[in-house]
Formats: C-alpha cells, sequence, structure tokens
C-alpha cells in the first residue's frame, strides 16, 4: 500500500478518490492552502469509510507538507490554479510519481469544451513545470458524486498515458486496488488532451441523460 | 428502411458500414468518383452479405448520382479529400441529412493525433461547407475490420452529434437497426472535436493491445 498525497484535495473529486483510495487500505493525504481545510476534508473521509464500516488511514495538510510525505502526487486542483500551485511545489515534488488529474474545462456557447493550453494538455503542462518529476494523466473521467457514494461500486475505465512505464504501471496497479475500475493504458502523454476532452464529452451526454456516465473500452480484453 | 448513399464508399470505414446496414435491411448505394469502383464495391457488399446467407439490396455509381437517390448521405472520404467532395457535391446534397464519419487524423511524432480543422472538426466544417444541409457526426470510433466481419456481432456506442433533433434522431434509428451497436445523443455539434478525437485515442489503446478496441458509455441506462 502506498502513502497518496493529494494537492488541492478539498474538492469534490479529489475528495472522491481520496475516499475510494482510503477503501483500498492506502494511505491517504489531503493537501490545501489552508491546515484548517485540509483537516476538515480528512475527517470528511473518515467519516465516510466509517459510515460503511471501515478505518480510514488519512491524514490532512497544507499541500507543501502533503507532498513531501507521499510517495504518489494526486493533482486534484481546478485548472486555473494549476500552472501556479506546480510551479510553487516543483521543487518539493522532484522526481516522485504524480498523477495530474486536472481538466482545462471551459464553457463556449453554452457547451462544454476545453480552453487552449500552449502544451496540448494540462498533463503535459504538468510535464513541463515538473521536468525532473515521472507525470501521469488519470482520474479525468470519473464522477465526483459516484466517487464519493461509497456504498456503491463504481463502474468504468481510467484511461491512463504517460511516457515513463514504471510511473505508469505504479498508478495502473493503484486503480486496480480500486473495486471494479480498470486502468487503461491508453498511450504517451501526447494522447493526454483525448482523454481531457472526454470529460467535456461526458458532461454532454450527462446533461442529455441526466446522468453521471463513465465510459468503458470494450475489445481490449 | 431509408436509402443510404455511401461519399467515398469504397474504403474500409464505408465498406464496412455499408455491409451492416444492408445487414439491417437498408438499401445502400455506394459511391465513388470512378463508377467501376462503385460497382465492385458493391459486389463485395453482396458477397460478404451471400456468406452469411442474406440478400443485399445495394448498388453502386459516381457520387454524384448516389446523393441524388439517397435519403441520408454518409461521408466516408478520407479527410483530405472531404473538403472539395463536399464542395462538388453541395448542390445535389441540398437539405439532406449528412452524416459525417470523417476523422482528420494526423500523425504527430508517431502518436496518433488530429488536424487542426478550422472549424473546429470534420463534422462542423461540413455543415459549413453544406450550410443548407442536416449535418450529424456519427460512426467515428468503428472498427472497419469489425464493420466487416459480419459473422461477428459488433460491441459499442455510436457517439452521435447534431444540432438538428428531427436529423439526429433517424440517424439514431439507422444506429439501433444495427445489432448491439447502440446510439449515445453526444450533444451538439461543437461536441464534434472530442468525438473525433476519440478516434486517435482508441488508435492509441489498439498499439497497446493489439485490439480493435471501442468505446461504451455506462451510466446512461
Amino acid at each position: 500500500m502506498a502513502t497518496i498525497g493529494f494537492i488541492g484535495g478539498t474538492g469534490p473529486e479529489g475528495l472522491g478518490l481520496a475516499m475510494r483510495l482510503a477503501l483500498a487500505d492506502d494511505r491517504v493525504l489531503i493537501g490545501s492552502r489552508r491546515p484548517d481545510r485540509a483537516e476538515a476534508a480528512a475527517q470528511q473521509v473518515r467519516e465516510a469509510l466509517a459510515a460503511v464500516g471501515r478505518e480510514a488511514d488519512v491524514g490532512g495538510g497544507v499541500n507543501r507538507d502533503v507532498v513531501r510525505e507521499a510517495e504518489i502526487v494526486v493533482i486534484v486542483v481546478p485548472f486555473d490554479g494549476h500552472e501556479a500551485t506546480l510551479n510553487d511545489l516543483r521543487e518539493e515534488i522532484g522526481g516522485k510519481i504524480v498523477v495530474d488529474a486536472a481538466v482545462p474545462l471551459a464553457f463556449v456557447g453554452g457547451q462544454p469544451g476545453i480552453a487552449a493550453v500552449e502544451q496540448g494538455s494540462a498533463t503535459e503542462q504538468a510535464q513541463a513545470l515538473l521536468p525532473e518529476a515521472r507525470v501521469i494523466g488519470a482520474f479525468h473521467n470519473l464522477s465526483a458524486r459516484k466517487l464519493q457514494a461509497l456504498e456503491d461500486e463504481m463502474a468504468g475505465d481510467v484511461l491512463i498515458t504517460g511516457d515513463d512505464a514504471e510511473a505508469k504501471q505504479a498508478v495502473m496497479e493503484l486503480v486496480e486496488r480500486m473495486p471494479r475500475l480498470r486502468p487503461v493504458d491508453a498511450g504517451a502523454l501526447a494522447m493526454s488532451s483525448f482523454v481531457e476532452g472526454l470529460t467535456a464529452l461526458l458532461l454532454s451526454i450527462n446533461r442529455r441523460y441526466k446522468s453521471q456516465a463513465a465510459v468503458q473500452v470494450v475489445g481490449i480484453e
């Protein structure tokens, strides 16, 4: 079991992922800019696990301390804080495995879309800002609400991009510990924009179907 | 049952779609710039259906004649011929339903990617070039090889984009006639780039898994 640190982990997506990984017996650390918010989020994770009769190994702290202690760092900040947050934590992150789950969502003419990112995607931006880190893209396409509903199993694939085979393998093993979610190797970091774009597409589908949809890749078994 | 005309229908994707729709008892017309190629492709459809004990209602002709006779026009030309072909057929297409299946694939640094299209996507380009037509995006993410393997049922969703509700409904009904394929309303035409991008992502996944993968949306039932 690994120690997973969540940067910007007090939002709904970060909380949901933290709960699911705590449920898989990983040690989870919630990072925030404010320690009181981080501790409140950690408490939410504890309570959510207690509600399904489980104990969570969870702590909270400022982002910088969480990064220092974590083996794997998961970036779940809203995209408008993505660049500044990563610049700020570059030194502490060093050569660690970074899982970027940020999606540069933008609404254009009322339709969900993706903002242009100079590097092509949020995940590639993370690798550009953190040249020593081993950046992997994952967890873009899961519903925060479903992640937090621990009494329900989740269905869906986690599409994973990355250029570092060992880091990718570590993240795929992390996903395998989350019941019914399946890791799918979607290729190189350069494929990240398409995975991030899928989030916009799922939002559009959710509007039509009043759903919390996910995707599954069929035909790779 | 409808009369479906395929423009540029002699390639593997067009042939596969024509076979599947002929199997669903639609009348299928294969269009090409060269009538001999169109007739040869129609003959391939006949033979493929005969091999599974079925008869095909299929004909072949030049693109212009096929458009005139078709109720629904499916665009399956390679993207580098997309603009010229549509410009050339604008008058004949008029206000018909046009299903655009073209994907502006481009390989960058050995990775599957999508070429920049001024209008945002191939499907939006089609609507811009054919302002009177009712353009719908569909059939971007199905394996040509699997489409042609009529002895096997296909699995996967057909993500459908469009701004004309009636035309979208007609295309969704077309997909429903293809066993085990399911139409999914993915929203407005503006969402087309994400559906086209998914094709690049599937190609990347296919490389990793040596597969002919498709996608399914889960959680909208």
